[in-house]
């Protein structure tokens, strides 16, 4: 049993991260300052189902399970806060998921980037010294994103390449250079951490994720409240939860330009356990260890097609319709990427079947009072 | 004749840059909020010699040269007050050295590591959008660090290389690993510059800048009231700078650990002479053209030993001591940097010969009442 920090701890994957954590019989604090749920209903882009507050969830699930999940209401940016939390909690792991997680969101004016850039930096940093200062054994897990990398022309390794040139060698952190500012905040994240790695020997595994899809994990679907948000927008929303809700409302599955973007994705469910089996092995001391955190590839068509298949299925009449990109990105491009870290350390993938997309349409329907479609798409441009 | 805008343009290297530009008949803007100017009292590092503030400085430079410079005090991560700069000035280039400049200043605390990463990336975030609003087709004029690129067992190229890996091939920004939280603020201004660059098609020129020493410039020379700052402290001084105060002052030259740590380095009147260059023949849109700006390099042993044989030619008693470094550095490593790209645009150097020194010297001398020698050591730990 392990003293485990969850930053970020209200999010889409942080309260399910709490609940499975928990449920392992760890002691799990949670932080969350409700940025996400402030952003939404602001934008008007608020969940498919409303969510209880933290302290109700805390409520819910000790109801449920008769365990303890600890809360702290606060900003990651501010240190004094966090400095406290660090002191009460004295973490072993901590898992931080406190970011400003949307891309559209990151471009969509001056104020939003720069939120964006200052709640990720920020928080980011001050974990690094939190740890630094009163726990610096303890692990860190960051979320990562595949986004980080971009789309090179050369195979995606996890974290890492050796480069020859000019007849020497050096081993570096593999190229860098993502579509968003978001992802670009993400590199920057690598950046920092990167060097207080190598100056002060921390511990950290970053997660590369791919967008993850789906709602349901196994404590989740203990109680109708412990759900998680479920986004179904453009803004907050990735793109397979948007595409059944889309298919559920009968609004046209949007693919961006020629579709060809292909991305690796994850299902909720993994998420949880590659975060554990990374808390179960954490990286050594001075080591930035980094894991490509997806289970298959698909292209955005590929993706709209399936959906628009299982929905045809189901009985639903669901149209694909290509419209102008609003983004800078490659729609057709070379996509090779490594992810055979997490299978090692003993990932058993669900992948994205027809079935994982039926469940998905069930919640959609037994939601679909609550559809506003005028949230469905935003024309953010790039 | 341009409209040029100097942010950060009461500094070392900003004010000496604005009298050089309105000398030339450009005309000159200069932002600044005096950051350094505060950091250095409240740590009790002043500078050798007063200087006068902005305001002060363009009366002394109207009386001196019959030249305007505009000023506008404030600071540039408040987007509202940098828009109206902007608005007003009308920027065909903008010269961006508004950043909190020391690495020893960035790891002295959370809240000095807090200052540096907000007020970099936010300015330099800001300067981006306030380019993409006003004004498109400005010239983004940053300095880099060489500082960047780390010291890889790989050859330094400047700014980019070309990776062949598993029998494909792309072009990646070259790799950097940075050596304080400075340091690596300026890895994360190119990311943001790069991601910006790909997605608004923004012309921008990264300088990377070696340390600079010295302190006459054509401008400066004039009259003793348009000075620069000359740090001679642990904290804001190049390394060059420092020793030849410390062997003016009888203290002994501070060499960190072994002393073969290999930089590049730079004469402030070629600092002057390349952002003039990168000026005259600006990047295209959508560029983010890297210039390597050193024009020579030198192991921290070589200068100490170069300083001391100067000043000894000059009757001073000069010794070297090497001290228990504390910087987490290699203190002898691989170091080949190319330089090739500011003269082949037209550089002709000023290299650190043995009359640079002695110049320097004299300005040692002059102010060595001021000279306060518990400013040189502060032992700012990484």
């Amino acid at each position: 049993m392990s003293h485990i920090l969850i930053l970020g701890g209200d999010g889409y994957l942080g309260w399910p991260t709490a609940m499975a954590f928990s449920q392992e019989g760890h002691e799990v604090w949670v932080v969350d300052n409700y940025l996400r749920r402030s952003l939404c209903r602001d934008l008007d882009v608020e969940p498919l189902f409303s969510t209880p507050n933290l302290l109700e969830r805390v409520c819910v699930w000790k109801g449920v399970s008769g365990k303890d999940i600890h809360i702290r209401i606060g900003d990651c940016c501010d240190y004094g806060f966090l400095s406290q939390v660090f002191r009460e909690c004295r973490p072993e792991a901590v898992i931080h998921y406190a970011e400003q997680p949307s891309a559209p969101y990151s471009m969509l004016n001056q104020k939003a980037a720069n939120l964006t850039l200052t709640n990720n930096l920020q928080s980011t940093l001050n974990i690094i010294w939190a740890v630094h200062e009163h726990a610096p054994e303890c692990h860190i897990i960051k979320l990562g994103t595949m986004g980080e990398y971009g789309t090179p022309d050369i195979d995606v390794e996890e974290g890492w390449i050796e480069i020859e040139h000019k007849g020497r060698r050096d081993r570096f952190l593999f190229p860098r250079q993502a579509s968003s500012l978001y992802h670009t905040t993400k590199v920057q994240d690598t950046d920092l951490l990167w060097f207080y790695v190598r100056t002060w020997g921390l511990r950290v595994t970053d997660l590369m994720q791919g967008p993850v899809y789906g709602l349901s994990t196994e404590e989740t679907d203990l109680d109708e409240r412990l759900g998680t948000f479920f986004n179904y927008d453009e803004i907050f929303g990735t793109v397979v939860n948007r595409f059944v809700i889309q298919a559920v409302a009968g609004y046209p599955l949007t693919v961006y330009g020629k579709g060809g973007q292909t991305r690796g994705y994850i299902n909720i469910k993994d998420v949880l356990a590659c975060v554990e089996l990374a808390l179960m092995s954490p990286a050594d001391a001075g080591e930035l260890r980094v894991l490509n955190q997806i289970t298959e590839t698909f292209t955005v068509n590929e993706l709209a097609e399936k959906v628009a298949r299982v929905g045809k299925e189901l009985g639903h009449t669901v149209e694909i319709k290509s419209i102008e990109n609003p983004r800078k990105e490659l729609e057709e491009h070379y996509y090779n990427p490594t992810y055979t870290g997490l299978i090692e350390l003993g990932l058993k993938p669900h992948y994205l079947t027809d079935e994982v997309v039926a469940d998905m349409f069930e919640t959609g329907i037994k939601y679909k009072k609550n559809i506003q479609t005028e949230r469905i798409f935003r024309g953010v441009k790039w």
